[in-house]
């Protein structure tokens, strides 16, 4: 194991390797048997656990509330509405049989033929359908309205190429549903939720996202317009990490939601529906992490501050613990969560390394000579730098490091980007620098052809139409044509 | 809806009838368009919630850590351990294909045939087999131990006749999964849980169960031994809330999960596991509502206390909103959940029916000349009282409230199934006195054969061998073959 520590690819020599083997090593995920489903391990799922409560509360200070709808979609359902069927993608996990029974030729057990379901049932890939279904008894009047729900959930799509986290074919996400009386109030629910999304990227993840609509093509099967945040890994690729998308009557005419307005007169209902899923944890992973593993912003560390004792005897162990425990009585306190590992089956610089490699913000160090010197050593995760803290007065200078260690990351991550912003105006400049990686600023003739052959020659998408970018009149670096704004165009993940 | 509000059915004319219609009619869930499959709506969900959160943490305080295993198991784990695949029900949810298609004969989609699945999958109705799977791969030495696992997830199983919450193909509910190294740590995780279980029912969900052990034929398959709670409804039946299953080394040999033990010796893996779902909502339900509707505990009613303010005009809201406000922060800041209802397009009396519908334990109406007097008009759920309170000292008052509720409506309950236990001797006065419900303490001789004659003709299962029974020289009132200790046999959901 200690052994194993020290093995972790480096991002310069082989990044996606890196990834997949720091999920691994730092405790995150593992396959499963099954093709393309993790198992998410326990320390994995303490982060996406505080991204949820997080995420959870903010919401509800919204008016969200949380429902929960089936697993299972009639297959008739997806149909509905022809352009989410058209768009959306058909591999998906279908139900066929509702028994098993004992093998008669042989030990094990194999489906019973004569339990064949009528209507075939797929895991939900998405849950429109079912919920517009359910929705049209629940919407009369316009009193009914808004509903503002949410579900956590699994879905499933059967994804060919699978990694851990950024695509996995059973993923857990989140899915709001909304139905309102107004175009208007839609409208305003949908931005507000990217927004929402983009400020718990920023805050709690430091990760610096573009927030932009999709194109056309790009967009989510069955809506008018989709929102996206995006973020930029540390190789330059994009990573879409949070979508809402205004979804007109679309669902509403295809499940026939109507509801009686102020006027007396029927109108069909107004939808969006908005989503952030484990691939989440994808992004937090590789946008902050370095050669020596995981390094996690410190308001979703599951362990902000590890204490680790330096003691040759119990009696030294006896006098460190005496030292710090009152210390870490007022870490706690202030909802700082801390492990004081006093393990003594390993060794202090197994200890070091393994902590770096599951990315805890701060690592304290403790010996006799310390206590005797007042003092404490300090390692912050995302410098490595060390330091000697006093110990009197320490939980205030552990509260302010924790913030600064918050306010670097996010620094860190957006002066890389920064750096990786560009604007391109000829075709064949933009043909070698994508090769490099980052975010180029191009015009863009409005055509999916355009679109496509961009991506055909370049295996680069356009991410988005960033909301913030300005009105500038220019010509589309492909066809020549006029443009009036820029649209962010990258590889992506 | 005002109508529709008066019509639920009585507890005496129909008891199966009042709570089908109360679990609709209080919003908790409804029946969705996939067979035996409920949509649990925001307000149950919301009770829901706070079971969860509530478990949640009491399962941490014990150093559960929550994990996630996928959703889908190949059907050959299925068949791994002879006892849990020959016990379990074999009616599951059945994966066989992974895509669907146009269909060239007409405008749906069909499944793919060619995107058949080589083995096919099972939507989880219990994941120890894939998580038995897994632990294989995280446990080497006695150093790896215990793990303590849990997952909050949805499970299936195809059940023929559903009732929502007590009986759902689809329910949600948590799983945990311990591996440890000795039998008597196993046991004694085992015992923790299912006391931790009953405590949580007594406290929060104000029902006082009985902690038990399965005989043979009841207990969980593939386990050596199951605790069980079971809490009697207001029909005298029993329903089976929480089980804690002692599944000694039967999985990890399954699995061929060993460990290196301290003596340097290979050893399978000891383990345990333990569950409560969605059920334990029916079990809520059932138990304390009357025939006014929900009556909820107030520790896990969403909302605690609403406020419904008498008015004719804008100027008399505005006066009473201005008096309640700062009560209504007060109560806030004690972590009480307030709901000032204030909505001028129903009236008060339809409200008052309402809230009484949905169980709120407080409600509190107030008016112009009640805020002369320096009084409110307070009515409690549990038993339908009203009361005036003074304004001032009110927050304190309606914390003191919301405990003397809390506490009232478990001792109610408690009273009524003391009242419905009863020590029977014999047969034919069992048949006869089964018919009324409740809980009888019978001698039996211990075999299956006689548990079985039992239920074939009465209907009625032993539900536990309770824990705190005593060791009484007995026969068995069947057979008359000697007996040491009373069970406990009802009628069950």
């Amino acid at each position: 194991m200690a052994i194993e520590l020290q093995h972790l690819t480096k991002r310069q020599e082989n990044y996606s390797q890196w990834y997949n083997e720091l999920v691994v090593k730092a405790d995150l995920a593992e396959q499963s048997a099954v093709r393309g489903c993790m198992v998410i391990k326990p320390y994995g799922y303490a982060i996406w656990e505080k991204m949820q409560q997080t995420l959870d509360q903010m919401f509800k200070r919204t008016g969200v509330k949380n429902a929960y709808f089936p697993l299972l979609i009639p297959k008739s359902f997806l149909c509905r509405e022809a352009e989410h069927v058209e768009g959306f993608a058909k591999e998906c996990a279908v139900v066929t049989h509702y028994r098993l029974k004992n093998d008669p030729n042989g030990t094990g057990v194999i489906v019973d033929p004569e339990a064949r379901l009528e209507e075939e049932l797929i895991v939900r890939p998405t849950s429109e359908t079912i919920i517009w279904g359910t929705y049209k008894n629940w919407i009369h009047s316009y009193r009914d309205l808004p509903i503002i729900c949410n579900q956590w959930a699994n879905v499933m799509r059967w994804e060919m190429r699978t990694r851990m986290f950024l695509r996995t074919s059973e993923f857990l996400w989140q899915e709001g549903h909304c139905a309102h009386a107004t175009a208007e109030e839609s409208e305003a629910r949908t931005v507000q939720m990217i927004n929402l999304y983009a400020e718990f990227a920023r805050k709690y993840m430091a990760l610096p996202v573009v927030i932009g609509v999709k194109t056309e093509t790009e967009r989510f099967a069955g809506a008018l317009n989709t929102y996206t945040i995006e973020a930029m890994m540390q190789d330059g690729k994009a990573l879409q990490s949070g979508t809402s998308h205004n979804l007109g009557q679309n669902f509403a005419k295809a499940f026939d939601v109507t509801f009686v307005n102020k006027e007396n007169k029927p109108e069909y209902v107004w939808a969006n529906s908005w989503g952030v899923s484990t691939r989440l944890m994808g992004a937090l992973i590789m946008a902050h992490s370095d050669d020596n593993g995981l390094v996690l912003p410190p308001h979703l560390a599951p362990i902000q501050v590890v204490i680790v004792p330096i003691f040759k005897n119990a009696e030294q162990l006896a006098k460190i613990t005496e030292t710090i425990t009152p210390i870490i009585e007022e870490l706690a306190a202030k909802g700082i969560s801390v492990k004081f590992d006093d393990d003594d089956k390993k060794r202090p610089g197994f200890k070091f390394a393994d902590y770096e490699l599951k990315g805890v913000p701060v690592r304290l160090a403790i010996g006799a000579r310390d206590i005797e010197a007042g003092t404490i050593e300090v390692m912050r995760r995302d410098t490595l730098e060390k330091s000697q803290l006093q110990i009197a007065g320490l939980p205030e200078s552990i509260e302010a490091l924790l913030e600064e260690i918050q306010q670097n990351i996010y620094d860190k991550a957006l002066k890389m980007r920064d750096s990786r912003v560009k604007k391109v105006d000829s075709y064949d400049e933009f043909k070698k620098e994508i090769e490099n990686g980052g975010f180029f600023l191009c015009h863009w003739d409005g055509t999916p052809e355009t679109e496509e052959l961009i991506k055909a020659e370049t295996k680069a998408t356009i991410r988005c139409i960033p909301l913030d970018g300005e009105e500038e009149e220019g010509v589309c670096m492909v066809t020549g044509k006029p443009s009036k704004r820029r649209v962010i165009i990258a590889r992506a993940y």
